[in-house]
């Protein structure tokens, strides 16, 4: 792939996630994923296409209104990639939640996600 | 794993990349990788004890004298880790390269390494 469809890719990867409407969200991650792909985060990890689909429901739920937006550059090389994401409340500047992930691709789909948390939101 | 025994693997990982001695290096490989692991950086992809031995000796050649040192606190969760790499010139200060690694483990062992640069030496 080259990095325009690599940028594409983690683009509407994140677009997954901010998607709410179940329809539209399952067709993203089939058309993101590779159908038997691998995710794992620091809480969680789902394999294939209904429980990655079930996991972004449920941190939606978590976050409602919420968006994620690519933190900075996106940067890939064989069949691999790593990009920060940023977390946003409704109508904030500052993420409540910054992330990076490190995608393994496979035929211009992810075929695993390796997720870490950079910035996580203090428990008062 | 633990994050003492997950911490121990990393600092094996980056004794392996040091140590010169042809025997020790590959014990050490052998030690820290599954036996057909796949090392992914990007300049190279090396699958395997053998290939990986090699690379690592290619890159000493190219870098005589140099250490690697871990360059901040190793993150891990599930069977996956990262961390941040420092490589120096001899006597210096400043680190010459930076480099980050995702290692995917298995059974206490790395079974794959995503490596990523984060600073690269100037050409003049």
């Amino acid at each position: 792939m080259n990095d325009t469809a690599t940028r594409t890719l983690v683009e509407r990867y994140l677009q997954g996630w901010n998607e709410t409407d179940a329809l539209r969200r399952r067709a993203l991650v089939e058309e993101v994923y590779a159908e038997h792909a691998v995710y794992t985060d620091p809480m969680v990890q789902a394999c294939g296409w209904e429980t990655i689909d079930a996991t972004i429901a449920a941190v939606q739920s978590m976050f409602p209104g919420h968006v994620f937006r690519l933190g900075g550059p996106v940067d890939a090389h064989h069949d691999m990639v790593r990009f920060q994401w940023h977390l946003f409340a409704p109508g904030a500047d500052e993420p409540l939640v910054i992330g990076f992930d490190v995608a393994q691709l496979d035929d211009g789909r992810i075929r695993q996600v390796l997720g870490f948390l950079d910035k996580v939101p203090q428990v008062a």
